[in-house]
C-alpha cells in the first residue's frame, strides 16, 4: 500500500457546531503500533457533545480533533516489535491506551492513570476514519463469529460491564436501573448475563421503555412527577423487594436520590450518567444503611471478557444499532444522534465492506 | 389436624444395607419451627451411601435415621413465634440448620459451624417421610411459579452455587468441569447462569456427556486413559485458552492433578467431589502460577438467589429429574439411584399431589 | 444470690433532661443468657444525646430507658442452655444483638437487620445499672491481660475497626481522618494497628489534636475558614500525596466535601459522622475518579478481633479514659460528657472493685 | 562521567560452581531506562542455587549471567522520555519488569506475565555489580530516611507482603509461620506490621528460632520427629486457638501437611517455600474445612507500599543485615551465605559508601 496516495477520509471537529469531513494523512505504525483500515464506527453522545459545546467539563477541543471511538477494523499493517497481530486480522479497538506504567496500570485500574490517551478527548484524535493506528495491545482479535458492529460495541458494552462488576451484579441479583437510554439498555444487557434475576428500568419516554423490554428488562416504570421516595416505593412493589443494586444512568440530582432511597441495606448505587457537578443527596440515609455509592470512570479489563460473551452468543447486541450511514453521510448521521432518533448510529468506514 | 391419628411414613436407615419404609409419630413443631407436609424429596448420592456402607468418614449410622435432605413441602403448623410464614406456603429447606451463633454464622459461613444440624447426617434425621418440622428461619417461601421439584433441586443447585461462587465465575469466564454427575451439572448450569462464556466438561460415561450438551455445555470431552497433561493439553485446544476456573466435581487423584494443569496462571481450581483422604499432586506448579486450590463444604446464603433464578427462568433444572417415585416405592427408587440410572431420582411425598 | 434482695441501682432517662438514677429488679437470665455484674460503662455521644434531646432522628424515648452500651462485666448466672461461659467469666458486650436469623445475619451484616435488639437505643435498655442480663453468644470473655475498661472500650474501638475495615486499610496506606473526638482517635488507633503507613488528622480544636498527637497521629492540621478544596490541598502537601483512604468523623457537610476532593482517584471515603439528612457533595468529582462513598452503621464482627488485639499490646486504649466516676455519682458523670471536657467517661458499676 | 573509562566489577555465574568476579561495559540507559549507580545488593539463596546447581527448576544457566536481584542505588543517569525520577535520585529496584502489556499486566497481576524480564533469572542479568541500567518505572525513589540497605532489603520483605496480603493477614489474625529462615521472617515481620494479634513460628533450628524471637515472634516451636498432626496440635495449644493463617516457608512435604492440619477452618494455606514437584497432602481434610491453599509467585505491587512502611518506622527490617561484604569480596559473602551464617549478607557496591 502506497500511503501517501491513498486518502484518508476523517470526521473532524473543528469548533463549536464546525464538524467536518476532510482528508488526512494514513498515518504510520510505530514500533508497537498497527495500522488499522476502519470498519465500523458508533456515535457516542459524547462525539455530539464535542460537536456541539466544543467542550467537556474541562476538556476543550482547542484544535481539529477527529472523533470516534467505539470502533473496529483490520490490521493492514503491523509494527516492527508486534507480535500477536498480523495483517488482515479483524480486531476490536479499546480506545483508552495509558501512556505511563504508574501506580493505576500497575494495580489493574489503568483507566484512572492521568497519562492515559483517549480517542476523540481532546488533544488526543478518534478512529472516525479510514486509516488509524494504534497500540497493538489494545487491538483485540475478533473471532469470525464476531461481527464488526458487535466489536464497535464492546465498547459501550464495556461501560455496563464496569458498572456492573463494581456494582458486584451476582446470580440472583435484583437490579434497578435509572434511565433507558444507549448506556442504560447495555447495564441492563451486562446485568442479565450476569445472572441478575429480576430487573427493573425507568425512564420518562415510553418509547425507550420499549426498547428496554425488547432487550430484556422484567419491568419497566415510566415516571413523570413523581418524588424519588415514590419512585422508590414504585420500585420495590414491582421487584416484591428493595433491590440490592442501582445503576444510574442519567446524572439527574433526583434521579440520584432515588438511586439511593431504592436500594436495599448493605446494596450499591453506581452512579454511571454524570449531572451537575454538585448534587443534594440523603446522604445519612445512604450511610446508616450502608448502602454504597460508587462512580465509575470510563472501565478496564473489559475487552476480552466482552469477546468470550459475544462470542458465546450469551449476549445481543444487535438490536441496539438502529442507523447506518456510509463514512462519507457522516453529517448527517450526527445529526440523527443529536435528535435522539434510535439508539445506536453506526458509520460503515470501509467502503468495500459495508456489513455489519 | 389431630397428629396422634395420621401416619408418618418415613425411609429410615437402620444399618448397613438395612433400609426401611416405617411409620413414625408426627412431630410438633417448636416456638420456632414450622410442620411440614413434604411434597418431593430427591435422592442424594450420601443417602445411599449411608444406607449401603453405613457411613461417610467419621459420620456413621449408629441409630436408626430418616434419610432425604433435598426437599420441599407445605406448611401445616407455625411454631408460636414464627412470623414470616403460614399455613398453605409452599417451602424449600434448606437442611444445614446451625445451632449456636459461633464466629462462623456471625461471618456469614455458618456452612463451617461445628454445631450445625444437617438433615440426614448422623445423628441427625432426615425429611424423607410425609411430615417433618424444621427452623422456620430455614424454609423458604416458593413464589408459584417455582414448582416444589424445583424447590428440592435447590439443595443441589446450592452446591453448584456454593462452587461457582468461590470459584469467582464471572462474565465471559472461561471453565473446565470434571465429571459429568449430578454435581457437575448443576455447577454447569450454575456457571452458565453466571454468565461462563465457554464450559468444557469431561467425564468417562458419554450418556453422561450427552446430558451435559442437552443442558449447555459448549464442549465434552470423553477421556479414557489419557495422563492429567493430555487432557489439560484438550481442555486447551477445545477452549483456545486455558481456563480460569476448573471445578473438579470426581474426586480422583487424577483428576485433581488434571486441575492443576488445566488451570490458567491466576485461576482457581474448585474441589467439589470428595476421593481419597491423602491425594499427590504437583502442588509447585499450583504455587508457582498461583493457581489457588479452594474446596467447599456444602453451602451458606444459596436459596434466595436460587428462588430468584428459577423464578426468573434463568435456570432450567426440569432436564435433571429423570425419575418419579411415590414415597410407598421408596426402596425401589433407591434401587435406581444406586444402580445410577438418569440424573436425579425424585420421591412423590404428598399422596395427594403427585404433580412436578 | 437472693435477687429480690440486691439493689440494681440503673441510670435511666426518663425523657429530655430527665436523668435519674434509681433502683430496678435484678433480672433473671433466659435459656440462652448471661446475668452479668456490671463493672465499667463508657458514656457515648448518643448517651447524652438521648438525655439532652430525648431522641435521636426516628428513634425516640417514649417510657423510662437505662442508657449505657461501652460495658463490661462479670458473669454470675448462666442460663440452662449456656455452654461457652461460666460463672467468674470477665466478659465485653456486644451490645446489638439480632433478633431474628433474617438475611443480614445469615451473610454476616447482622448490624444491617431490622430486628436488632440495642443496648440504649429505644425502646431497649442498656446495661448502665449494677446488673444486667444478655444474650451469652453476645458477651466475649476477657484473657486475664485486658481490663474492664479495655472492655468496655471495644465498644467505641469497634465502630473504627468498622470503619477501617469498610475503609480497606492496608499496609502502607496513607489516611486522612477529619475529627479528632473519641471516634477520629480509635479510627486513628486502628488505622495504625492495620499498617497504615502516614495518618493525617484534622480538628478546629487544638486540644484534640494535642490528644491525636499523643496517641500516634502523623500529622495534625488545624482548620479554621478554609474552603474544602484548600484543606484537601493541605493534606496532600502534609503527606506527600493524596490519601487513599479518607475517614470523615464529624458528619458536617464541608467535611464531606473536603473528603471527596482530598481522597486520591480510586479511593475510599468512609462516613462515620452523622450531621444533617440532605447534604451538598461534588458528586461528578467522586464519581469521575472512583472515590468510593461508604458509610458505616455501628459494626460487627469486630469483638473477637479486638480482643485479640488488646492481648496482643498492639493497641493502647488506655489513654482515651481521661475521667472515672463510681455508678453513683453518674449524673456529674453526664455532665461532664455533655461539656466535652476530656476523651472518654467511665463509669465504675462495682461497688467491690473500681479498678480500670 | 565517561562509560567507556569506568570499571564496572560484576558478579558473574558462568556455570556450575563457576563464580566470577569480572569486568563489564558499563551500559547505557534507553529511552525510558536509567542507569544506575549500585549501592546495595543482597545475596538470595536463588543466587547460590545457581552458583551450585546452575538451575533452578527449568531456568539453566546457559550463558555467563550477573546475579542479584535485592537491590538499591543512585540515579547517574536517565533516558530520554523519564520524567519522574533525575541524576542523584535515590531508589529502590524492584526486579520483575513485563516486557509486554498483556492481560495479566493489565489486570494487575504482572508477576503472572510469562513477557516478565527478572533480575538474576537465565537468561536476564542481574545487578549485583557497579552500573545497571533498569526501566524507570520499576526504580522507586526513597525518602531520605530510608537507607540504601532498607530498599534493598524490599525485594526479600515483598515475598512476605505478597504473601501476608494473598493471605488475607487482618487485624487480630493468628498465623502460624513455617521455617524461620529469611523468608519467613519478613513474613512475620509483615504480618504484624498488618495488625496479626499473635504469631507462632517453627523450625528445626533453635537459634533461627531465637533470631525470630528477637524480630517479634510472639510464640516459638522447636519441632524434630513431631507428626504433621501433633505440630498442629501444639500450635493451637500455643495460640489457644488454630490460626486462621499458615504461611509455610520450607515447601517440605510434611509442613505442607501440618499447615492443613493446624489451620482454622475457612482459613488459609499460603505456599511460600518450594520443594518437591509432586507432594502428597491431606486434600480432603483441606476441602471439607475450606482451608484455601494458595502459593506465590515472586510478588507485585509492593514497592510502595513498602516504601511507606519504612518510611513511617512501621517495619525494622535492619536486624536482618548480619553480614557485608563490599563487592570485592562477592566470592567470601556468596560463601557465607552458602554456609546458613546469620540471615542476611549484604554486598557494597558503591566505593565512595559503604554505609547502610
Amino acid at each position: 500500500m502506497a500511503n501517501q496516495e491513498v486518502e484518508n477520509l476523517s470526521v473532524v471537529v473543528h469548533g463549536v457546531q464546525d464538524l467536518r469531513l476532510e482528508n488526512r494523512p494514513v498515518p504510520n505504525p510505530g514500533p508497537n503500533e498497527v495500522l488499522l483500515r476502519m470498519h465500523s464506527v458508533g456515535i457516542c453522545g459524547s462525539d455530539v457533545h464535542y460537536w456541539q459545546q466544543g467542550r467537556i467539563g474541562d476538556f476543550v477541543v482547542k484544535k481539529p480533533m477527529v472523533l470516534g471511538h467505539e470502533a473496529s477494523g483490520t490490521v493492514v499493517k503491523v509494527g516492527s516489535s508486534v507480535t500477536h497481530l498480523k495483517q488482515g486480522d479483524r480486531v476490536a479497538i479499546e480506545p483508552g491506551v495509558p501512556r505511563e506504567t504508574d501506580e493505576f496500570c500497575k494495580t489493574g485500574r489503568y483507566n484512572l492513570s492521568p497519562t492515559i490517551f483517549f480517542c476523540a478527548t481532546p488533544p488526543d484524535d478518534g478512529n472516525l476514519c479510514r486509516f488509524y493506528t494504534h497500540n497493538a495491545n489494545f487491538c483485540y482479535k475478533l473471532p469470525d463469529n464476531v461481527t464488526f458492529e458487535e466489536g464497535a460495541l464492546i465498547e459501550p458494552l464495556s461501560v455496563g460491564i464496569h458498572a456492573c462488576r463494581r456494582a458486584g451484579v451476582a446470580l440472583g441479583s435484583k437490579v434497578f436501573i435509572c434511565g433507558a437510554g444507549p448506556i442504560g439498555l447495555v447495564s441492563l444487557l451486562v446485568a442479565k448475563a450476569m445472572g441478575a434475576a429480576h430487573i427493573v428500568i425507568c425512564d420518562l419516554s415510553a418509547s425507550r421503555l420499549d426498547k428496554a423490554k425488547e432487550v430484556g428488562a422484567d419491568f419497566t416504570l415510566q415516571i413523570s412527577r413523581e418524588t424519588p421516595q415514590q419512585i422508590a416505593q414504585k420500585v420495590e412493589e414491582l421487584l416484591g423487594c428493595m433491590p440490592e443494586i442501582t445503576i444510574e444512568c442519567t446524572g439527574a440530582e433526583s434521579c440520584i436520590q432515588t438511586g439511593i432511597y431504592a436500594t436495599r441495606s448493605g446494596g450499591t448505587l453506581i452512579l454511571v450518567g454524570l449531572g451537575p457537578a454538585m448534587v443534594n443527596i440523603p446522604i445519612v440515609d445512604a450511610a446508616v444503611r450502608e448502602v454504597d455509592i460508587r462512580g465509575i470512570f470510563r472501565y478496564c479489563n473489559t475487552w476480552p471478557m466482552a469477546i468470550s460473551m459475544l462470542s458465546s452468543g450469551r449476549v445481543n447486541v444487535a438490536p441496539l444499532v438502529t442507523h447506518r450511514f456510509p463514512l462519507e453521510q457522516a453529517l448527517e448521521a450526527f445529526e440523527t444522534t443529536r435528535k435522539g432518533l434510535g439508539v445506536k448510529v453506526m458509520l460503515k468506514c470501509d467502503q468495500s465492506d459495508q456489513n455489519p
